[in-house]
Protein backbone atom coordinates (compact mmCIF):
# COMPACT_ATOMS: atom_id res chain seq x y z
CA UNK A 1 0.00 0.00 0.00
CA UNK A 2 1.50 3.09 -1.37
CA UNK A 3 1.92 5.93 1.68
CA UNK A 4 0.24 9.18 1.54
CA UNK A 5 1.63 11.83 3.50
CA UNK A 6 -0.06 14.75 4.86
CA UNK A 7 0.81 18.83 4.71
CA UNK A 8 -0.32 22.05 5.03
CA UNK A 9 -0.47 24.12 2.06
CA UNK A 10 -1.22 24.18 -1.33
CA UNK A 11 1.17 21.68 -4.40
CA UNK A 12 4.78 23.71 -3.82
CA UNK A 13 4.85 24.50 -0.36
CA UNK A 14 7.90 24.20 1.77
CA UNK A 15 6.05 20.90 3.23
CA UNK A 16 5.82 19.18 0.50
CA UNK A 17 9.47 19.53 -0.31
CA UNK A 18 10.10 17.99 3.51
CA UNK A 19 7.88 15.24 2.60
CA UNK A 20 9.67 13.88 -0.59
CA UNK A 21 13.38 14.20 1.27
CA UNK A 22 11.98 11.90 3.48
CA UNK A 23 9.80 9.52 1.69
CA UNK A 24 11.34 9.89 -1.59
CA UNK A 25 9.03 10.40 -4.46
CA UNK A 26 7.00 7.10 -4.68
CA UNK A 27 3.99 8.41 -2.45
CA UNK A 28 0.45 10.38 -2.48
CA UNK A 29 0.32 13.70 -1.68
CA UNK A 30 -2.60 14.97 0.14
CA UNK A 31 -2.34 19.26 0.92
CA UNK A 32 -4.28 20.12 4.15
CA UNK A 33 -5.84 23.62 4.53
CA UNK A 34 -4.56 23.36 8.26
CA UNK A 35 -2.23 21.94 10.61
CA UNK A 36 -4.87 20.31 12.63
CA UNK A 37 -6.24 18.73 9.75
CA UNK A 38 -2.49 17.08 9.06
CA UNK A 39 -2.45 15.79 12.80
CA UNK A 40 -6.08 14.29 12.65
CA UNK A 41 -4.91 12.53 8.94
CA UNK A 42 -1.55 10.76 10.32
CA UNK A 43 -2.38 7.19 11.52
CA UNK A 44 -6.36 6.72 10.75
CA UNK A 45 -5.22 4.03 8.56
CA UNK A 46 -1.51 2.51 8.61
CA UNK A 47 -0.55 3.91 5.59
CA UNK A 48 -0.84 7.65 6.99
CA UNK A 49 1.44 10.09 7.50
CA UNK A 50 1.95 13.88 8.26
CA UNK A 51 4.94 16.26 7.76
CA UNK A 52 4.61 19.68 10.11
CA UNK A 53 7.21 22.27 10.33
CA UNK A 54 8.46 22.96 13.85
CA UNK A 55 10.89 25.82 14.21
CA UNK A 56 12.55 28.46 11.81
CA UNK A 57 16.64 29.41 12.38
CA UNK A 58 15.21 32.85 12.19
CA UNK A 59 12.10 33.28 13.63
CA UNK A 60 11.95 30.41 16.32
CA UNK A 61 9.05 27.78 17.49
CA UNK A 62 5.79 27.50 15.70
CA UNK A 63 4.05 26.68 18.48
CA UNK A 64 0.69 25.83 17.52
CA UNK A 65 2.35 22.92 16.12
CA UNK A 66 4.07 22.22 19.36
CA UNK A 67 0.84 22.56 21.09
CA UNK A 68 -0.65 19.65 18.86
CA UNK A 69 2.21 17.31 19.57
CA UNK A 70 0.44 17.17 22.81
CA UNK A 71 -2.69 17.16 22.34
CA UNK A 72 -2.98 14.30 19.50
CA UNK A 73 -1.99 10.77 19.73
CA UNK A 74 1.23 11.05 16.92
CA UNK A 75 4.52 9.78 17.46
CA UNK A 76 7.54 12.07 15.71
CA UNK A 77 9.16 9.43 13.09
CA UNK A 78 11.98 11.42 11.91
CA UNK A 79 12.95 15.48 10.73
CA UNK A 80 14.05 17.17 8.25
CA UNK A 81 16.23 20.44 8.25
CA UNK A 82 15.59 22.53 5.21
CA UNK A 83 16.93 25.42 3.46
CA UNK A 84 14.40 27.78 2.81
CA UNK A 85 14.72 29.89 -0.64
CA UNK A 86 12.53 32.54 -1.30
CA UNK A 87 11.31 33.49 -4.60
CA UNK A 88 9.16 36.41 -6.41
CA UNK A 89 6.65 34.76 -8.33
CA UNK A 90 4.14 36.50 -10.84
CA UNK A 91 1.96 35.91 -14.32
CA UNK A 92 4.32 35.34 -17.37
CA UNK A 93 3.86 38.78 -18.78
CA UNK A 94 4.62 40.73 -15.27
CA UNK A 95 7.57 42.77 -15.12
CA UNK A 96 9.07 43.67 -11.49
CA UNK A 97 7.95 47.11 -12.48
CA UNK A 98 4.49 46.27 -12.58
CA UNK A 99 4.25 45.24 -9.38
CA UNK A 100 2.28 46.93 -6.80
CA UNK A 101 1.40 44.37 -4.38
CA UNK A 102 3.18 41.33 -2.57
CA UNK A 103 1.09 38.27 -1.12
CA UNK A 104 2.88 35.11 0.94
CA UNK A 105 2.62 33.61 4.55
CA UNK A 106 3.10 36.66 7.50
CA UNK A 107 6.50 34.53 8.22
CA UNK A 108 7.78 34.41 4.07
CA UNK A 109 7.41 38.36 4.21
CA UNK A 110 8.82 38.97 7.43
CA UNK A 111 12.38 36.88 6.14
CA UNK A 112 12.14 38.66 2.40
CA UNK A 113 11.50 42.65 5.24
CA UNK A 114 14.93 44.36 3.06
CA UNK A 115 13.77 43.00 -0.58
CA UNK A 116 10.21 44.06 0.22
CA UNK A 117 11.56 47.48 1.79
CA UNK A 118 13.62 48.45 -1.13
CA UNK A 119 10.45 48.01 -3.91
CA UNK A 120 8.89 51.67 -2.48
CA UNK A 121 5.52 51.49 -2.98
CA UNK A 122 5.02 47.99 -2.56
CA UNK A 123 1.98 46.61 0.14
CA UNK A 124 3.10 43.40 1.72
CA UNK A 125 -0.25 41.16 2.25
CA UNK A 126 -1.03 38.25 4.08
CA UNK A 127 -2.08 34.79 2.77
CA UNK A 128 -2.43 31.40 4.49
CA UNK A 129 0.16 29.87 2.92
CA UNK A 130 3.40 30.31 0.13
CA UNK A 131 2.25 28.47 -2.65
CA UNK A 132 -1.15 29.77 -1.85
CA UNK A 133 -0.50 33.03 -2.98
CA UNK A 134 0.65 31.73 -6.25
CA UNK A 135 -2.18 29.47 -7.14
CA UNK A 136 -4.17 32.64 -6.06
CA UNK A 137 -2.15 34.94 -8.36
CA UNK A 138 -3.03 32.55 -10.98
CA UNK A 139 -6.69 32.08 -10.40
CA UNK A 140 -7.63 35.87 -9.98
CA UNK A 141 -4.96 36.79 -12.78
CA UNK A 142 -3.71 39.64 -10.84
CA UNK A 143 -0.91 41.30 -13.46
CA UNK A 144 0.21 43.91 -10.95
CA UNK A 145 0.80 41.33 -7.88
CA UNK A 146 3.90 39.05 -7.06
CA UNK A 147 3.79 36.30 -4.94
CA UNK A 148 6.93 35.06 -1.90
CA UNK A 149 7.09 31.29 -2.23
CA UNK A 150 9.83 28.42 -3.58
CA UNK A 151 11.00 27.83 -7.19
CA UNK A 152 9.06 24.73 -7.24
CA UNK A 153 5.58 26.38 -6.70
CA UNK A 154 6.61 28.85 -9.54
CA UNK A 155 6.94 25.81 -11.70
CA UNK A 156 3.90 23.89 -10.86
CA UNK A 157 1.50 26.64 -11.30
CA UNK A 158 3.40 27.88 -14.88
CA UNK A 159 4.57 30.71 -13.18
CA UNK A 160 7.66 33.53 -13.80
CA UNK A 161 9.98 33.78 -11.34
CA UNK A 162 11.15 37.59 -10.92
CA UNK A 163 13.67 37.55 -8.61
CA UNK A 164 15.49 34.10 -6.93
CA UNK A 165 16.89 34.24 -3.05
CA UNK A 166 15.40 37.20 -1.84
CA UNK A 167 15.45 35.93 1.71
CA UNK A 168 17.30 38.70 3.75
CA UNK A 169 19.42 36.49 5.83
CA UNK A 170 20.68 33.21 4.06
CA UNK A 171 20.90 31.09 7.23
CA UNK A 172 17.21 30.14 6.89
CA UNK A 173 16.42 26.80 7.88
CA UNK A 174 13.11 25.37 8.59
CA UNK A 175 12.70 21.72 10.62
CA UNK A 176 10.04 19.64 9.84
CA UNK A 177 9.10 16.84 11.69
CA UNK A 178 7.26 13.76 10.42
CA UNK A 179 4.31 11.95 12.25
CA UNK A 180 3.40 8.51 11.94
CA UNK A 181 1.12 6.22 13.97
CA UNK A 182 3.35 4.12 16.02
CA UNK A 183 7.01 4.76 17.09
CA UNK A 184 10.41 4.56 15.14
CA UNK A 185 11.75 1.06 15.64
CA UNK A 186 14.89 1.59 13.39
CA UNK A 187 16.67 4.51 14.18
CA UNK A 188 20.48 5.52 12.93
CA UNK A 189 22.09 8.42 15.37
CA UNK A 190 19.10 8.90 17.33
CA UNK A 191 17.85 11.63 19.29
CA UNK A 192 14.13 12.14 21.52
CA UNK A 193 12.23 14.72 22.06
CA UNK A 194 9.66 14.31 25.22
CA UNK A 195 7.13 17.08 27.22
CA UNK A 196 7.23 17.08 30.72
CA UNK A 197 5.61 19.24 33.88
CA UNK A 198 8.02 19.58 36.34
CA UNK A 199 6.32 18.98 39.86
CA UNK A 200 6.83 22.78 42.18
CA UNK A 201 9.98 21.77 44.06
CA UNK A 202 12.77 23.75 44.82
CA UNK A 203 15.25 24.06 41.69
CA UNK A 204 12.66 21.24 39.63
CA UNK A 205 13.89 22.51 36.18
CA UNK A 206 17.75 22.17 37.65
CA UNK A 207 16.98 19.01 38.79
CA UNK A 208 15.35 17.44 35.27
CA UNK A 209 18.26 18.63 33.62
CA UNK A 210 20.54 17.03 36.02
CA UNK A 211 19.13 13.34 35.18
CA UNK A 212 20.60 14.00 31.71
CA UNK A 213 23.62 16.05 32.07
CA UNK A 214 24.67 13.00 35.09
CA UNK A 215 24.31 10.38 32.79
CA UNK A 216 26.36 12.14 29.70
CA UNK A 217 22.93 12.54 28.05
CA UNK A 218 23.65 15.57 25.73
CA UNK A 219 20.15 18.36 25.98
CA UNK A 220 19.99 19.54 22.02
CA UNK A 221 17.45 21.65 23.05
CA UNK A 222 14.86 22.84 25.49
CA UNK A 223 11.19 25.45 25.34
CA UNK A 224 9.09 25.97 27.53
CA UNK A 225 5.38 26.31 26.89
CA UNK A 226 2.61 28.05 29.46
CA UNK A 227 -0.14 25.41 30.97
CA UNK A 228 -3.93 26.30 30.02
CA UNK A 229 -5.58 27.04 33.30
CA UNK A 230 -2.25 27.59 34.91
CA UNK A 231 -0.49 30.84 34.71
CA UNK A 232 2.59 30.98 35.40
CA UNK A 233 3.25 27.24 35.49
CA UNK A 234 4.92 25.86 32.28
CA UNK A 235 5.67 22.27 30.20
CA UNK A 236 9.18 21.76 29.03
CA UNK A 237 9.59 20.62 25.71
CA UNK A 238 13.66 18.79 25.26
CA UNK A 239 15.20 17.07 22.69
CA UNK A 240 18.00 15.16 23.48
CA UNK A 241 20.72 12.77 21.93
CA UNK A 242 20.04 8.93 22.48
CA UNK A 243 16.94 6.65 21.94
CA UNK A 244 14.76 6.51 24.20
CA UNK A 245 14.58 2.82 24.51
CA UNK A 246 18.38 3.35 25.33
CA UNK A 247 19.56 1.35 28.91
CA UNK A 248 20.82 4.66 29.58
CA UNK A 249 18.09 6.88 28.36
CA UNK A 250 15.40 4.49 29.94
CA UNK A 251 16.98 5.10 33.45
CA UNK A 252 17.50 8.78 33.05
CA UNK A 253 13.27 9.02 31.79
CA UNK A 254 12.38 6.70 34.84
CA UNK A 255 14.65 9.26 37.31
CA UNK A 256 12.60 12.03 35.24
CA UNK A 257 9.29 10.55 36.74
CA UNK A 258 10.23 10.97 40.02
CA UNK A 259 10.58 14.60 39.18
CA UNK A 260 7.45 15.79 37.04
CA UNK A 261 3.50 15.14 36.98
CA UNK A 262 3.38 13.84 34.07
CA UNK A 263 5.88 13.17 30.70
CA UNK A 264 5.15 12.11 27.14
CA UNK A 265 7.48 10.10 24.77
CA UNK A 266 7.14 12.07 21.39
CA UNK A 267 9.46 10.06 19.78
CA UNK A 268 12.96 8.99 18.95
CA UNK A 269 14.45 9.36 15.33
CA UNK A 270 17.18 10.25 13.33
CA UNK A 271 19.26 13.98 13.53
CA UNK A 272 18.55 15.55 9.72
CA UNK A 273 21.72 17.12 8.22
CA UNK A 274 20.54 20.41 5.78
CA UNK A 275 18.93 19.96 2.68
CA UNK A 276 17.87 22.09 0.03
CA UNK A 277 14.68 21.78 -1.73
CA UNK A 278 13.69 19.09 -3.78
CA UNK A 279 11.43 18.70 -6.48
CA UNK A 280 8.93 15.77 -7.65
CA UNK B 1 8.08 66.96 34.09
CA UNK B 2 4.93 64.87 33.01
CA UNK B 3 6.24 60.89 32.60
CA UNK B 4 4.89 60.25 28.68
CA UNK B 5 4.54 56.47 28.74
CA UNK B 6 4.40 54.41 24.99
CA UNK B 7 2.41 51.73 24.26
CA UNK B 8 1.30 49.95 21.26
CA UNK B 9 -2.36 50.06 19.89
CA UNK B 10 -5.27 52.50 20.07
CA UNK B 11 -6.50 54.48 23.08
CA UNK B 12 -8.39 51.45 25.48
CA UNK B 13 -6.11 48.87 24.56
CA UNK B 14 -5.06 46.64 27.02
CA UNK B 15 -1.14 48.10 27.19
CA UNK B 16 -2.79 51.01 27.75
CA UNK B 17 -4.57 49.87 31.10
CA UNK B 18 -1.23 47.96 32.28
CA UNK B 19 0.67 51.28 31.82
CA UNK B 20 -2.28 53.10 34.36
CA UNK B 21 -1.73 50.51 36.82
CA UNK B 22 2.32 51.30 37.52
CA UNK B 23 2.60 54.52 36.72
CA UNK B 24 -0.96 55.67 38.19
CA UNK B 25 -3.11 58.03 35.94
CA UNK B 26 -1.49 61.47 36.34
CA UNK B 27 1.01 60.73 32.80
CA UNK B 28 0.83 61.26 29.32
CA UNK B 29 0.13 58.81 26.95
CA UNK B 30 1.96 57.62 23.49
CA UNK B 31 -0.26 55.75 21.67
CA UNK B 32 2.21 53.71 18.51
CA UNK B 33 1.02 51.74 15.69
CA UNK B 34 3.31 49.26 16.36
CA UNK B 35 5.92 47.30 18.93
CA UNK B 36 9.15 48.62 17.34
CA UNK B 37 8.10 52.36 17.93
CA UNK B 38 7.22 51.70 21.98
CA UNK B 39 11.21 50.79 22.31
CA UNK B 40 12.73 53.40 19.95
CA UNK B 41 10.54 56.20 22.26
CA UNK B 42 11.76 54.75 25.37
CA UNK B 43 14.47 56.99 27.19
CA UNK B 44 14.59 59.29 24.50
CA UNK B 45 14.41 61.95 27.13
CA UNK B 46 14.58 61.07 30.86
CA UNK B 47 10.48 61.23 31.21
CA UNK B 48 9.97 58.77 28.37
CA UNK B 49 8.83 55.31 29.30
CA UNK B 50 6.97 52.03 27.61
CA UNK B 51 4.69 49.07 28.52
CA UNK B 52 4.50 46.02 26.24
CA UNK B 53 3.15 43.05 26.36
CA UNK B 54 5.91 39.73 26.85
CA UNK B 55 3.67 36.95 27.42
CA UNK B 56 0.29 35.78 27.46
CA UNK B 57 -0.58 32.47 29.90
CA UNK B 58 -2.31 31.21 27.31
CA UNK B 59 -0.95 31.70 23.67
CA UNK B 60 2.69 32.05 24.98
CA UNK B 61 5.59 34.59 24.30
CA UNK B 62 5.63 37.38 21.98
CA UNK B 63 8.72 36.32 20.42
CA UNK B 64 9.36 39.78 18.40
CA UNK B 65 9.15 41.98 21.69
CA UNK B 66 11.83 39.30 23.44
CA UNK B 67 13.81 39.94 20.40
CA UNK B 68 13.82 43.39 20.45
CA UNK B 69 14.62 43.23 24.32
CA UNK B 70 17.98 42.28 22.86
CA UNK B 71 18.55 44.80 20.50
CA UNK B 72 17.31 48.19 21.61
CA UNK B 73 18.91 49.97 24.59
CA UNK B 74 16.10 49.72 27.13
CA UNK B 75 16.19 47.95 30.54
CA UNK B 76 12.88 46.35 32.41
CA UNK B 77 11.92 48.38 35.64
CA UNK B 78 8.58 47.20 36.59
CA UNK B 79 5.66 44.04 35.25
CA UNK B 80 2.01 44.23 35.47
CA UNK B 81 0.16 40.89 35.37
CA UNK B 82 -3.23 41.94 33.68
CA UNK B 83 -6.22 39.78 33.87
CA UNK B 84 -7.63 40.18 29.97
CA UNK B 85 -11.59 39.81 29.90
CA UNK B 86 -12.79 40.09 26.34
CA UNK B 87 -16.28 41.81 25.57
CA UNK B 88 -17.87 41.93 21.88
CA UNK B 89 -18.68 45.48 20.92
CA UNK B 90 -20.69 46.97 18.41
CA UNK B 91 -22.35 49.96 17.06
CA UNK B 92 -25.23 51.72 19.26
CA UNK B 93 -28.18 50.18 17.36
CA UNK B 94 -26.35 46.74 16.34
CA UNK B 95 -28.22 44.14 18.07
CA UNK B 96 -26.06 40.30 18.30
CA UNK B 97 -28.17 38.81 15.48
CA UNK B 98 -27.20 41.82 13.07
CA UNK B 99 -23.56 40.32 13.60
CA UNK B 100 -22.05 38.47 10.63
CA UNK B 101 -18.17 39.53 10.97
CA UNK B 102 -16.09 40.03 14.17
CA UNK B 103 -12.78 42.07 13.87
CA UNK B 104 -9.60 41.57 16.36
CA UNK B 105 -6.24 41.17 17.04
CA UNK B 106 -5.68 37.21 15.97
CA UNK B 107 -4.21 35.76 19.59
CA UNK B 108 -7.75 37.51 21.15
CA UNK B 109 -9.59 35.82 18.41
CA UNK B 110 -8.11 32.50 19.20
CA UNK B 111 -8.85 33.16 22.66
CA UNK B 112 -12.84 33.91 22.40
CA UNK B 113 -12.37 30.58 19.26
CA UNK B 114 -15.45 28.74 21.72
CA UNK B 115 -18.22 31.71 21.83
CA UNK B 116 -17.28 32.69 17.98
CA UNK B 117 -18.07 28.80 16.95
CA UNK B 118 -21.17 29.53 18.57
CA UNK B 119 -22.54 31.76 16.17
CA UNK B 120 -22.71 30.39 13.06
CA UNK B 121 -21.79 32.00 9.98
CA UNK B 122 -19.98 35.02 11.42
CA UNK B 123 -17.03 35.29 9.55
CA UNK B 124 -13.75 36.13 12.03
CA UNK B 125 -11.27 38.73 10.83
CA UNK B 126 -8.30 39.82 11.96
CA UNK B 127 -6.84 44.05 12.83
CA UNK B 128 -3.55 44.75 14.18
CA UNK B 129 -4.81 45.58 17.64
CA UNK B 130 -7.86 44.88 19.43
CA UNK B 131 -9.56 48.72 20.88
CA UNK B 132 -8.09 49.41 16.76
CA UNK B 133 -10.87 47.30 15.64
CA UNK B 134 -13.25 48.87 17.66
CA UNK B 135 -12.10 51.97 16.05
CA UNK B 136 -12.49 51.31 13.00
CA UNK B 137 -16.12 50.01 13.47
CA UNK B 138 -17.09 53.08 14.68
CA UNK B 139 -15.29 55.01 11.82
CA UNK B 140 -16.52 53.09 8.81
CA UNK B 141 -20.67 52.87 10.74
CA UNK B 142 -20.23 49.15 10.15
CA UNK B 143 -23.61 47.92 11.31
CA UNK B 144 -23.52 44.33 11.18
CA UNK B 145 -19.85 44.02 12.27
CA UNK B 146 -18.51 43.71 16.05
CA UNK B 147 -15.39 43.66 17.66
CA UNK B 148 -13.04 41.62 20.14
CA UNK B 149 -11.90 44.27 22.88
CA UNK B 150 -11.99 45.38 26.49
CA UNK B 151 -14.72 47.02 28.30
CA UNK B 152 -12.55 50.46 28.35
CA UNK B 153 -12.43 50.54 24.54
CA UNK B 154 -16.18 50.64 24.48
CA UNK B 155 -16.03 53.13 26.83
CA UNK B 156 -13.60 55.49 24.78
CA UNK B 157 -15.70 55.07 21.46
CA UNK B 158 -18.94 55.00 22.82
CA UNK B 159 -19.87 51.94 21.60
CA UNK B 160 -22.09 49.26 22.53
CA UNK B 161 -21.25 45.96 24.72
CA UNK B 162 -23.15 43.11 23.08
CA UNK B 163 -21.40 40.40 25.44
CA UNK B 164 -18.92 40.22 27.82
CA UNK B 165 -16.60 38.05 29.29
CA UNK B 166 -16.31 35.70 26.11
CA UNK B 167 -12.67 34.44 26.30
CA UNK B 168 -12.62 30.65 26.62
CA UNK B 169 -10.81 30.40 29.31
CA UNK B 170 -10.71 32.47 32.05
CA UNK B 171 -7.05 32.17 33.37
CA UNK B 172 -6.28 34.83 30.68
CA UNK B 173 -3.21 36.81 32.19
CA UNK B 174 -1.15 38.90 29.97
CA UNK B 175 2.24 39.80 31.47
CA UNK B 176 3.74 43.38 30.34
CA UNK B 177 6.74 44.99 31.32
CA UNK B 178 7.67 48.22 32.26
CA UNK B 179 10.65 50.03 30.11
CA UNK B 180 13.13 52.63 30.97
CA UNK B 181 16.25 53.88 30.16
CA UNK B 182 17.70 53.06 33.69
CA UNK B 183 18.17 50.09 36.06
CA UNK B 184 15.52 50.46 38.31
CA UNK B 185 17.19 51.46 41.48
CA UNK B 186 14.51 51.02 44.52
CA UNK B 187 13.47 47.36 43.96
CA UNK B 188 11.02 45.12 46.50
CA UNK B 189 10.23 41.68 46.28
CA UNK B 190 12.65 41.76 42.65
CA UNK B 191 12.82 39.44 40.24
CA UNK B 192 15.59 40.16 37.26
CA UNK B 193 15.75 38.87 33.73
CA UNK B 194 18.87 38.47 31.72
CA UNK B 195 19.62 37.26 28.15
CA UNK B 196 22.74 34.90 27.38
CA UNK B 197 24.26 32.67 25.43
CA UNK B 198 25.87 29.38 26.25
CA UNK B 199 29.89 28.09 25.20
CA UNK B 200 29.37 25.23 23.07
CA UNK B 201 30.80 22.78 25.50
CA UNK B 202 29.37 19.23 27.33
CA UNK B 203 26.17 20.29 29.39
CA UNK B 204 26.48 23.80 28.92
CA UNK B 205 22.70 24.77 29.98
CA UNK B 206 22.14 22.41 32.99
CA UNK B 207 26.06 24.07 34.14
CA UNK B 208 24.61 27.42 33.32
CA UNK B 209 21.81 26.73 35.53
CA UNK B 210 23.69 25.02 37.95
CA UNK B 211 24.89 28.04 39.20
CA UNK B 212 21.65 29.76 40.12
CA UNK B 213 20.91 26.02 41.69
CA UNK B 214 24.27 25.80 43.72
CA UNK B 215 23.41 29.35 45.67
CA UNK B 216 19.90 28.45 46.14
CA UNK B 217 18.80 31.29 43.61
CA UNK B 218 14.83 30.39 42.66
CA UNK B 219 14.25 30.24 38.57
CA UNK B 220 11.03 31.86 37.55
CA UNK B 221 11.59 31.19 33.74
CA UNK B 222 13.72 29.83 30.92
CA UNK B 223 13.02 30.71 27.45
CA UNK B 224 15.06 29.98 24.34
CA UNK B 225 15.26 31.73 21.30
CA UNK B 226 17.14 31.13 17.86
CA UNK B 227 20.40 33.23 17.45
CA UNK B 228 20.08 34.72 13.60
CA UNK B 229 22.92 33.57 11.60
CA UNK B 230 23.76 30.39 13.81
CA UNK B 231 20.87 28.15 12.90
CA UNK B 232 20.41 25.71 15.68
CA UNK B 233 22.29 27.26 18.15
CA UNK B 234 20.08 29.30 21.10
CA UNK B 235 20.18 32.25 23.43
CA UNK B 236 18.57 32.24 26.69
CA UNK B 237 16.04 34.54 28.29
CA UNK B 238 15.92 33.48 32.28
CA UNK B 239 13.88 35.41 34.90
CA UNK B 240 15.15 34.35 38.38
CA UNK B 241 14.02 35.68 41.64
CA UNK B 242 16.69 38.10 43.10
CA UNK B 243 18.31 41.80 42.56
CA UNK B 244 21.58 41.53 39.95
CA UNK B 245 22.86 44.00 42.72
CA UNK B 246 22.61 41.68 45.44
CA UNK B 247 26.08 39.54 46.91
CA UNK B 248 24.97 36.63 46.04
CA UNK B 249 23.51 37.16 42.39
CA UNK B 250 26.53 38.65 41.22
CA UNK B 251 28.70 35.93 42.08
CA UNK B 252 25.85 33.86 40.31
CA UNK B 253 26.27 36.20 37.62
CA UNK B 254 30.34 36.24 37.56
CA UNK B 255 30.21 32.51 37.58
CA UNK B 256 27.73 32.52 34.71
CA UNK B 257 30.46 34.57 32.46
CA UNK B 258 32.89 31.82 32.82
CA UNK B 259 30.07 29.64 30.76
CA UNK B 260 28.73 31.97 27.75
CA UNK B 261 30.26 34.10 25.30
CA UNK B 262 27.88 36.99 26.43
CA UNK B 263 25.11 38.21 29.13
CA UNK B 264 22.64 41.37 28.97
CA UNK B 265 21.02 42.13 31.97
CA UNK B 266 17.37 43.23 31.21
CA UNK B 267 16.77 43.71 34.57
CA UNK B 268 15.52 44.11 38.10
CA UNK B 269 12.03 45.02 39.55
CA UNK B 270 9.05 43.92 41.54
CA UNK B 271 7.29 41.05 40.93
CA UNK B 272 3.50 41.91 40.24
CA UNK B 273 0.61 40.98 41.76
CA UNK B 274 -2.22 39.43 39.02
CA UNK B 275 -4.72 42.87 38.67
CA UNK B 276 -7.79 43.49 36.72
CA UNK B 277 -8.07 46.25 33.78
CA UNK B 278 -8.07 49.76 35.23
CA UNK B 279 -9.79 52.80 33.91
CA UNK B 280 -8.45 56.09 33.25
Amino acid sequence: MKKIIAYQGEKGAYSESAALHFFGTNVDLNPCRDFESVFKFVGKKDNQYGVIPIENSLTGSLHENIDFLLTHKVKIIGEVKLRVSHSLIALPGTKLSDIDAIYSHPQAIAQCGEYIKKLTGVKALSTYDTAGAVKMIKEKKLKTAGAIASIQAAKDYKMKILAKSIESNKANYTRFVVLGKKHNEKVSKPKTSIVFGAKNIQGALFKCLAVFAMRDIDLLKIESRPIHGKPWAYMFYLDFRGNYLGEIEKKALNHLKELTFFIKILGSYSESKEVSPRSR
